[in-house]
């Protein structure tokens, strides 16, 4: 299952970046796991990481490449059906010699390379069928090489993820294109899955950074299908700077401000287009919490209602259960609430206040408003003028399926 | 499903206290489902309630009536079928509408009369059925009421739930016996979902809370099913004095002594008894943490394990998923983890150590461990001396069919 029809957009090359994808069998035989990003010399990157302590072999190793390479990798090395997390000592040694093999015929180092994967936790990485497809991957390096990646990165999803958009900023034209994956295990910390992101605008690393970690805040950091955090978060953005600006520096200059509205754009695009396919979905979330002393317990209350089986099983059964609703914004651990002030909302019906189903709120009304695919939860807290949203999915019979046949 | 046979064993009458069971047809024609239990005068009573902000209306006036006699009710009225609870200041008149009803013909204050209801939350409940079906209840009151009491308040549960035990010390021989329903929203925080428990010990009212409380601490407070908390969790605990020992007044005297090794041994018993009966339960898992800083961070791995639907999910499949016990702790937030030093165990087999699978782990042995219905999940922090146990069931298609239908 998943939410609406979700199809690929037009994802515009972006000058400087290529991108090439093949089959290593790692997993499955045939099907595309094996992804190569290559970014122009001087590129820069900025990255966010998942804040998971049993972090996967290839996180560790890609941190430390960043930090070598000055954030100036040359390439990204994904691979999917295997995530060497829960390797040891062996995983770090894997993933490095992906990475050396990558440059074997370069004149790059390989901590140029930033390598990650995703997939079956606690299996050693196939390193030998890795090393023998990368010069297929190389060969397939192409400018319009996104649609592929963004099939050739994929797991439990049931569909690639895009985003593209071309924006104008005084002479120059710029663009932003960026893939993600994701289906389950999504409760990002500071990082989502894996996602990649290019832009041919030159900016000061520095500038970047602050411009990815406000951009994640506000998307892969506001999702969650199962409150599992993976072990192998990752999303990477790239400079190329091959649209030939002077290098952006200040934060508040024209260009820093469109580049920070493509990539909010981008990465919130991405973030809902993962939980529209979160394994078992069949309802797409949109939980808004107004009304708060502060955004912290505003995102308390959302992702309180968000991880509730019981509220999860509830929207599979498209039943307006505000009773459930209710008791999940009870626990979600705020001071002095006042259960009086709270107002909860489908949609634009209001369907419980001070504390009990609201006067004017008829059941037929409830079932009608759970009818469709997207649905907004709307909580007013009544206490101040903070407001936060979480993006969440259903729990169904599928979500158990896929989940408990996973590994067989 | 559900865990176990689950046989009701012997419930001991407890002297000074009376129970009667009737069918009102709040829900289910037919169906026992209003209780009450009479205390002797001068019975003290100790309690726990629920911390959700959203308590129901009989949880509310339950706290009240405590207070207003000064801890010693003369009566707990309980209903199933209706939790009372998202119904605003109606649902207070309603509660004491019923305690009122309760006392009609008693020299009593309604005050003695401390209600608790459960069963489908935000419908008024239907006063005139329960208030005309009192007096049945009330003629079946009985010394040996207990188990048709122990049927009389369920709610989803498939089976009643019941521990009684026979301890002397000094020249006196006492008994406890206590029955507890709950099988879904389960997460108490400092009480269960409803739990009656009694003896004809005679205890001082402080001594009385402070044993309740540590032994709710070991027992409810350790189980989860779904994570979500209930609006309704109440547990009571009666003393009658019925023995004839004089009243207990020190924690360290061999009667409260004995009394906290039963009434530990009784909430532990009706505790597992609740998750082995789970909603959708087809195993009973205890998770074990050990080695940690602080009990706390015991706590903090124990229940992120338990409340993870990937590992809930590698359960129901009796799939020894390490990978995802891994990622579990890993996101558990406690500062500086040493991945390095953590174990993890499945009954007594070592299946990852140093951050990976153990070297002496197989498969085959995983399999093996995760064949029976009940399972020990041990981690070792490797850090510290403190240790915790929660327990938990795995999450199946039953848990979402159940709680999709549940309103229907």
């Amino acid at each position: 299952m998943a939410v609406g029809e979700g199809k690929l957009p037009v994802l515009h090359p972006v000058a400087g970046v290529r991108v090439g994808t093949t089959s290593a069998g790692i997993k499955t035989p045939g099907r595309k796991d094996l992804v190569v990003f290559e970014l122009a010399p001087g590129s820069r990157c900025a990255a966010t990481f998942t804040q998971n302590a049993f972090c996967a072999a290839p996180v560790t190793l890609a941190k430390q490449h960043l930090q070598a390479c000055d954030n100036q990798p040359r390439y990204w090395l994904v691979n999917t059906g295997n995530a060497n997390a829960g390797t040891g000592e062996r995983g770090i040694a894997d993933a490095r010699a992906c990475t050396e093999a990558l440059v074997r015929t370069d004149s790059a180092d390989a901590s140029s390379v930033l390598p990650f994967s995703t997939g079956v936790i606690g299996e050693h990485l196939p390193v030998d069928r890795i090393t023998a497809a990368l010069p297929w991957a190389v060969a397939a390096l192409s400018d319009s090489g996104w649609a592929d990646a963004a099939e050739g990165i994929l797991t439990t999803d049931t569909r690639p993820k895009g985003f593209s958009q071309q924006f104008t900023v005084g002479e120059h034209q710029y663009t932003l294109t960026g893939i993600a994956k994701g289906a389950g295990m999504i409760r990002p910390n500071m990082a989502t899955l894996l996602a990649y992101v290019a832009t041919d605008m030159a900016v000061e690393q520095s500038v970047l950074q602050t411009l990815l970690s406000r951009a994640v805040e506000q998307s892969f950091n506001r999702i969650t299908v199962d409150s599992d955090t993976s072990t192998n978060d990752a999303c990477v953005l790239a400079a190329t700077g091959a649209a030939g600006n002077v290098d952006v520096r200040d934060l508040e200059s024209p260009e820093a401000s469109a580049l920070q509205d493509a990539l909010e754009a981008c990465c919130v695009s991405l973030a809902q287009d993962l939980v529209r396919d979160g394994e078992g979905a069949s309802k797409f979330v949109a939980v808004e919490v107004g009304g708060g002393r502060s955004e912290q317990e505003c995102l308390d209350v959302a992702f309180t209602i968000a991880h509730s089986p019981l509220v999860k099983t509830a929207l599979f059964a498209s039943d307006p259960n505000w009773g459930r609703l209710l008791a999940a914004i009870g626990r979600a651990g705020l001071d002095e609430l006042a259960v009086a002030d709270v107002s909860v909302y489908l949609n634009e019906i209001l369907i419980a206040e001070k504390g009990q189903r609201a006067a004017s709120y008829t059941e037929s009304q409830g079932v009608e408003a759970m009818a469709p695919e997207e649905i907004t939860v709307r909580i007013e807290l009544g206490r101040g003028d903070a407001l936060a949203t979480v993006w969440t999915t259903d729990f169904s019979y599928d979500y158990v399926r896929i989940n408990a046949e996973y590994r067989t």
